[in-house]
C-alpha cells in the first residue's frame, strides 16, 4: 500500500484514505541487537502506515532520549542513529500528521517526565472522548503543549501512577474511549497495550530472545525477528529485565478489529489476528468473481495494492490475468507542478497503459477503493484510449459511506463518492462498463476464521462504540487524524 | 526496470546492469505546448534509463540555454522550469554516469558554440573508436572539457559544418564507430539520429502537430503524444519551421538492435521496432516453461521487472501464478547503513516473503538476470526460510558471458557469474533446486517478426562491429559508461 | 558582540562566554505593522544573545500559533513568515541552547494550553530553585516535556491562573528564585516582566503607538521603534486592546543588574538602565589607561568587541589608536576542519596581523575577556611574529573567578583561567609583556549614575541571592544554560 | 572589504562595485602540505574578491581533477576535500559571476585537455578583444562551452602549444588585450602569469620551500606562507620538480596597476607592489583632512572598510575618532524580504546609529565610495535622526565617472552618480552638510613610492589600452564581469 499513498499525496485532498500511525518497540534484554537500528528498520517496514513524521525514543542508562522529525523515516534519520545508540530499549512511531502550524510538536513518540519518572509513548488510534478528557485534565491543572491524543493518555497515566506503571495504564484504559494500540517505555520497562476492543492491531515478536512489538508482523521479518502472537484485546504486555508478563486490562465482550486493515492498509505480507492480509485480498477477488462474473478477455488491476484481489478474481473466473497498467516507479514526492490539469498528468506520470495488452480487449479492472472517483475515471479513460473495448471495475471492499472515528482519516461526508451516490451513479461518473463492490457479507467472509469480530462502521455497519455527536459533525468536515 | 536499479544501487558494485542514457527532444512548432515541461515529463518516463544526472536544453529567441545537475530528474529541476520556459524546442537527457571527480561536467545535453552557431546534443550509446577520434581531434587543435563521447561527436559536427547541420551529421556518422542515438538541437532545428546499425532505439512521436523524439515510446504516453514510428537505422530526421524532413545517412546492411532492451532495460509499456517489450518478456516466460518444465505448486517472480515473464511461464505451464515476495516501496536511496551484513539487510528491507503463500510449496521463481549471484542466493534463502519446499529459478535471458561495448555498463569479466561459472555451478552457488536460462535461440524467438536483426554480443553472440582490443582489456576492467 | 561568538564557536569548548537568551514582543494594537516581521527583525538585532535556536509565536483570531527551529533567525525563517502573518501580537526568542539529544523541544517561545487558555512564554535568565520547583510541580501532578525553566514558569502561571493572568504572574514571581525577564502572550494580551532584582534587562518601546518589549534597546532601532523606558525591577507591564497598564510585582530592596551586559554581552548601541553600553566600554578603556599606563607606540584591540575600550585607552593615554589585526568576514560557521592544529588555523583564518602597522612597534592590545587563554596566546604570537616588539594586554573587565547562576554560561571552575591562576601566571601563559585587568572598583565606575545596583558575582563579588549548593557543584561542572 | 560586499548584495543592483576574481596556486614540491587544503584556506582569504562561485583543481598522479560550485568557498566544499587530497599541486579560483542560465559552467578553474595534455586555468581580469578572439578561434574550428574569457585563453594556449607550455603562454600573451593575472597548472607544472601592464596583481609566496601564487598577499598569512615578491608585469613564473624559473613575456613600457585595489577592493592586510593597502587608505584620510578640513566634534566612518581612512583623517585633523555606527554581524545572505522599503530596512538591519556618540555632534563621516547614493543618503538620515547636528561626508577615492574594462564590474553610465552629477548635486541628493572626494592627484600620492604606474581610468584618467567601441557601448549597459 505504500506506493499508492505516495501517489495519492501528489494530489492533495484527493482519492486517498490514510492510516494514521505505525508503532514499534523493542526491549534489548541481552544486548545482542542495536535497539535504535531495530526501531529504524521496523519503522521502514511500517512506513506505509504514516509518512509525515517519524520518531524514535530510547532508554539508556536510566534516561530517555529521542529524535523526531517531519518526513519519511529515512529522511528524519539520514544523519544516522549515533545519538540513540547503545540503548536498552526503543520505541518508534510513524505518523500521518494533520496539517497545522506546529506539526513537529505533534510528532511521536511523546516523551514526558512526571513524578513517577520519564515515559515515552507511541499511539496508533483515535480517542472519541478526547475533547472531554482534555477539558477535565485542564480543569485539574494540566497544561498541554500538543494537540495529539497521546498527550491526554500520557497525562492520565502520569496522574494515576501511584500504584506503578501497569496499574496506571489499567486505570487509564478504563477512562479512554476510542481506539488505541500503544507502546509505552519507561527507563526500565517496555509495555505493549491493545485497546479493549482490539480495533487497532499490535503484535508481539522475538529476536534473539528479545521481545518486540509492532503494528504489523511485516516489521518482524525486516529485522529478522519471529512472530510470536497478536496481543489480545485489552491486554497489557510488560517486558523488563525479569522477562515478559501479561496483564489483562479492561476488555469488551465484543471485540472489533478494523476490517479495513485487510482490504486496504496493512501490508500483504502481514498476518493480523491469524489472518493473512494477502489471502484476505485474494479471497475478496474470488468472491467478487463469484458474485459479479462477466465475460471478458483478461483480468487486470490498478497497481500495486489490488494485485492479490485481481489474481483471486482471475483464478476463480479462469480468465487470464494480465497487466493493463505500468507504473513509473520514479514518480516521487518532489516533482514540480505539471502544466496540464494536475490530476490528469498525475495519473499519466504514474501509470501508463500497456497498449498491446489492452487493445481490443474486454477487461475486468480490480481496484481496492474509489474515494472520490476522479482517479478511477482518468484510468478508465486512459485504458479505453489505448484501445480497450470494455472496462469493468470490481472494487474489493464495499463502498465507504460513513466516516471512521477510530484511526482512519476519511474525507468529509460530501466528498465520499460512496456516501452520496448510488453504485450506478458512480459507474456513470467514472465511465465504467460495469461496476461492482464486494458486499459486507462477502467482506466478512474474506476474514472467516479470525479470532475476533470486526468493525465495519465505514461501510455502513455498526460502530463498536457510541460516537455521539461526532457523526453529526462529520457530515460537514474531514475528521483529520489524531492517533 | 527502474525499481530494480534503485534497489541494486543500495549495494554498490553489486548485482546490477545499467543502461546508460535516455534522450528526448521536442519541436514546439505551433507553440501549443511548453517545451521544457514536455522534456521534463518525458525524462521522468525515461528515468529508468539513467538516474545519475539529468539535463534540459532549450532553444529560445535564437539562443540555447540549459540546466543540468546530478540526481533524478525531479531532484535536478525541483526549483521549477521557469528559467527554461517559453522555448521553441527542447532536448533532454538522463544518464547513468561513470564515477569520477567531475561528474557534473559530463552531464548532458552538451551545449557548445562554434562558428556555425550553438548546438545542444544528447547521446545514448557508446563509441568504440572514441580514443582514436579524440586523439585525432586533439591533434587538429581541439580542446576537450569532458570525458564523454558526446563532446567528440559535437566536435566532429562543428568541424564538418560548412555544408549545414544535416551534412555535418552525415559526415560525422561516417566517422563514428559504435552505437548512438542522438537528439541534436540548433537554435532553429531539432534533429533525431539513429546510428547506422540501429543498436540503440529512438522513436518519433507527435503532440498537437509538434514532433517529438524519445528513446522509448513510453515517453510519448506520459506527455499525451502519439507514437508515429521508430527511426530507421542511419536515419536523420530534421524538424524545423518548415516541418519534418528525413535524410538517409550511412546505413549498415546488417542492423543490430540491442536485444537487451527487451529482456531487461526498456519499460514494458514501450514498443521498440514493432515489438512490445511486455510481449517479448511474456513470450520469454512461455518459452522457458516449454523448455524447462518442472512440477511445482506456483509460479512467482522477483518483483517487479520479471512479472511478465512469470505470467508467461504460468500461462504456458498452467500452474497458478502467485506472489512470493512483497516489496517495500519506501526503501529509497538515502537510508543509513544497516547494522547487519549490508547486502542481507538490503534484501530484507526491500523484499519480504509472503509466508502464507510459500509455506510448504514448490515454486518456480522467475527473474530477469543473475549478475553476481549474491542477491539471488539471499532471496532463495529467504523464501526457503519462510517454508518453501523447493525453489526453481528460471532466468528470462541467457547468461551474460561477454561485456557490452555498445552502451550497457556490464561488470568486469571476472565478476560476471555467467562468464566464469557453469549453470550447474551457479545453481549450487545460489542454492536453487534447479536453474535454467533461456537459450539464445529462444531469446531471438521472443522478438520474432521485428523489422531488424539483433545484437546478442553479451550472451556470447556476435558483436555488430569489430571491437578490436576492447574485448581483451575488458577481461580485466569494468567498462564504465560513456554515452 | 556577535562576531566574537561565531568565531569562538569554531573552537568548541573554548574561549567564549555565552549569554543565554534574547526576548522580544509586540502588540500591534492598530494593525499598522506586521507583528511577525517586527519580531523577526527584532530577533535579528538580538541575535548576539543566542544563536542556537529561534522562534516566534503569534496571536491571531484568538489562537496562538508558532514556528521554531535550530539555527540563526535567518535560517529558521528562511521559508518566510507567511504562516505567521496578520497577527495581533507576537513573541520572539533567540537562545543559546544547551547540548543534548532533544534540543528542538527546548526552543522557545514555549506555547501551552491550560484551563485558562493558551500562553506563549519567552524567558531570559536562569532559576536557581528550578530543581525544587520542578519536583514540587511533579508531585502535584504536572508532567514536563522539556528541560527548560520556562516550562516551570508556565506551569506555575497555569496553576495560579484563577485570578487572571496578571495575578498568576505575581503569584509565580513570589515563588521563583533566580533571574528572569519574560515576555508572555495570551490570545489577547502581551505582558513584559522583569524579575524582582532586575538582573536581566528588558525595555519598553513604541512604534506607531504600538508597544514593543525587547531585551535590549538596539532591537527598537532596527524596526524603527522608539525607546520608551526600561522596565523596573519587579514590574509587570500588560498591553492589550485597552492600552498599557503597569503593575508592581515582588521587588527586592537591593536590585542587581548584571554588569556583564555592559562589558561583554550587550550591543554597544544599546542603552540599559540609563547607561550607554558603548560609553561604559569606552570608560573602561580610560580607567585602564589611568590605572595601568605603559609607554608604547600604539593602542589596538582584538576586533571587534573591544574597540570602544581601545579607543578609550587611546584617548586617555594620548597614544595613537591603530588597527593591529584584520578580520576575515567570510569565516562563517560551516567551513571544514583545518589540517593544522585546529585552534591555530581558526585564529589565522579569522584574524590576520597588519604587518606594516605592528612591525617594530610596542603595542597595547585591549580585549574584553580571557576565558581560557588559548586564543590570547595565539594572537600575541601572531602579532610578535609579524614584528611587534612588545605586546601589553589590557582586559576591560576584571578576571572571571566565579560561575554565574543567573543566565550566563560560564565554563567549569577549573577551566576559568582567572579562577585558577594569578594575573602574573596568566601573563606568562599567554606570552604578554604585561597584563592588567580592570579592578572591580573601576568596573563599577564605568556605570556610575545608573538607576540600579549591579551583580558582580562572577568577578568575585556578591551574588544577589543565596545560591546554596550550586556553587559547590559548579566547581566541577559547566553550568549549561537553561533560560 | 568583504563585509561591505555582502551588505551591498542585499540590495541587488545597488551601491556596490565588484571585483571579479581571486586566484590561487600551490606547488607542493616536497609533499609537506596538503595542496587542496592550502587552496581552500587561500581562497577563503581571497573570498572578498568573488563570492558567487569557487573551485579547486588539483594535479595528482599525472592527472587533473577538480570540483567547483556556486556559492562561497565554505559552501562549495562543505562536503570536505577528500576527493582532491594528496595532490602535487592545486589551483583555486573565486568569482563574482555574471548572471545567466548556465552560471556553473562558467565557474573556474577551467580544466581542458588538448593534444598537449590537460591544463587547469584560473583567471582574474578582463579581455577587451574577447569578441574578436572568440570569432577568430571559432573560424579556425574551435568550439566553446562557456562564455568566459578563460576559455579563449585556454584555447589559444592549446593552439600554440607546439613549443611547450611556456612558449604557448608567451605567444598567447602577444595576442590577448586587456587585463589578466593567471595561474595555470599542467599535470607537472604550476605557472603564474601577470599581464604585460600589470593591471591585476599577483604575488609569489613560499611555505616550507613550496611556492604559492595568490592575487593578494593576505592569502599567504592565512596558510602560514611567507610573501616572496610580486610578479613583474609580463612575467611568467614556472614552478615544477626542478624548482622555479622566471621568464619575461611581453611587457608594456607603461605599466598600470589598478589603483582601485588600494582604495576599495584589496584587504587592508595585503601589500601590493610594495605598498600597504592599509597605509594607502590611512594616507587617503590624511590627505582628505589636509584638503578638506572642517570644524567638527568627531571623525567616524561607514564600517568597516573606511576605518583606516577615518583614522588617517582623525590623526591629521587631531579631532577624536569615535564610532558613529554599529554593524549587526548576523545579517547574512539568506534573510527574507523585509516589509518596509527594502533598501531602508537593509541599512537598518545592517547598521545602527550609536545615539549617545552622535547626539548633538558635528561629524565627519568617511566612506570609500558613493556608487548610486541611496545608501549614503539613508545613513546620513539615520545619523541625523539620532541627533547629529552636522554630517560632513569625505570619500577616500575620487568619484567614479567612467566604466572599467579591466576587471571591475561598474554599473552602467547612467547609474554612476559621479558620472551624471556634480559633487554639489550629490551632496544635496544625499543630504550631507558638506561632501568632498579625494582628488586624482592626492589619490596617486597615497601610493607614492610604488614600483609601478597606475590605471585611474574609472576616475576619468587614461585607460591603459585603447578600449575602442567599448566605451561607447558602456554608456548604455552594465559591463558585467568576465574574468
Amino acid at each position: 500500500m505504500p506506493e499508492r499513498l505516495i501517489y495519492e499525496r501528489l494530489k492533495p485532498g484527493d482519492d486517498a484514505l490514510r492510516e494514521e500511525c505505525g508503532i514499534f518497540g523493542i526491549y534489548n534484554a541481552d544486548g545482542s541487537v542495536e535497539s535504535a537500528e531495530c526501531a529504524y528498520y521496523g519503522l521502514i517496514a511500517l512506513q506505509h502506515r504514516g509518512q509525515e513524521s517519524a520518531g524514535i525514543a530510547v532508554s539508556r542508562g536510566g534516561r530517555i532520549d529521542y529524535e523526531k522529525g517531519m518526513g519519511l523515516v529515512a529522511e528524519v534519520f539520514k544523519g544516522g542513529l549515533e545519538k540513540l545508540s547503545g540503548a536498552k530499549a526503543a520505541v518508534g512511531h510513524v505518523r500521518y500528521s494533520t496539517t497545522g502550524d506546529s506539526m513537529l510538536a505533534n510528532a511521536q513518540p511523546l516523551v514526558i517526565s512526571s513524578k513517577s519518572g520519564q515515559i515515552a509513548l507511541a499511539h496508533n488510534g483515535n480517542l472519541i472522548n478526547a475533547k472531554e478528557l482534555r477539558q477535565e485534565l485542564e480543569n485539574s491543572g494540566a497544561i498541554f503543549q500538543t494537540t495529539i491524543d497521546s498527550e491526554i493518555i500520557a497525562s492520565l497515566i502520569a496522574k494515576n501512577s501511584a500504584g506503578g506503571i501497569v496499574e496506571a495504564i489499567k486505570t487509564t484504559m478504563g477512562i479512554l474511549k476510542g481506539s488505541y494500540a500503544l507502546v509505552i517505555m519507561t527507563p526500565d520497562k517496555l509495555i505493549g497495550v491493545r485497546g479493549p476492543k482490539g480495533i487497532r492491531p499490535i503484535a508481539l515478536g522475538k529476536i534473539n530472545g528479545n521481545f518486540v512489538f509492532a503494528s504489523e508482523s511485516c516489521a518482524f521479518d525486516t529485522i529478522g525477528a519471529e512472530f510470536v502472537r497478536d496481543l489480545r484485546p485489552g491486554e497489557i504486555v510488560c517486558v523488563d529485565g525479569d522477562g515478559l508478563k501479561s496483564y489483562q486490562g479492561p476488555r469488551s465482550e465484543e471485540t472489533s478489529l478494523c476490517i479495513f486493515e485487510y482490504v486496504y492498509f496493512a501490508r500483504p505480507d502481514s498476518d493480523i489476528d491469524g489472518i493473512s492480509v494477502y489471502k484476505a485480498r485474494e479471497r475478496a477477488g474470488e468472491l467478487l468473481a463469484a458474485a459479479y462474473p462477466v465475460d471478458v478477455d483478461m483480468i487486470a488491476e490498478v497497481p500495486d495494492s489490488a494485485t492479490p484481489a485481481a489474481l483471486g478474481y482471475a483464478a476463480k473466473s479462469r480468465i487470464p490475468y494480465k497487466k493493463a497498467l505500468e507504473k513509473n516507479r520514479y514518480v516521487g514526492r518532489t516533482f514540480i507542478q505539471p502544466f496540464q490539469d494536475k490530476r490528469e498528468i498525475g495519473v499519466n506520470l504514474k501509470l501508463a497503459p500497456l497498449r498491446r495488452n489492452v487493445r481490443g480487449k474486454k477487461i475486468v479492472l480490480v481496484d481496492d477503493s474509489i474515494v472520490r472517483g476522479t482517479t478511477s475515471k482518468r484510468i478508465i479513460e486512459m485504458i479505453k484510449l489505448a484501445g480497450a473495448k470494455e472496462v469493468h471495475m470490481r472494487i474489493s471492499p464495499p463502498p465507504i459511506i460513513s466516516p471512521c472515528f477510530f484511526g482512519i482519516d476519511t474525507p468529509s461526508h460530501d466528498q465520499l463518492i460512496g456516501a452520496t451516490n448510488t453504485v450506478e451513479e458512480i459507474r456513470k461518473l467514472i465511465g465504467a462498463d460495469s461496476l461492482h463492490y464486494l458486499s459486507i457479507g462477502d467482506l466478512l467472509r474474506t476474514v472467516e476464521g479470525a479470532a475476533c469480530n470486526f468493525c465495519t462502521g465505514c461501510f455502513g455497519g455498526e460502530y463498536p462504540q457510541d460516537v455521539g455527536d461526532l457523526l453529526k459533525n462529520a457530515r460537514k468536515n474531514s475528521l483529520g487524524g489524531k492517533c
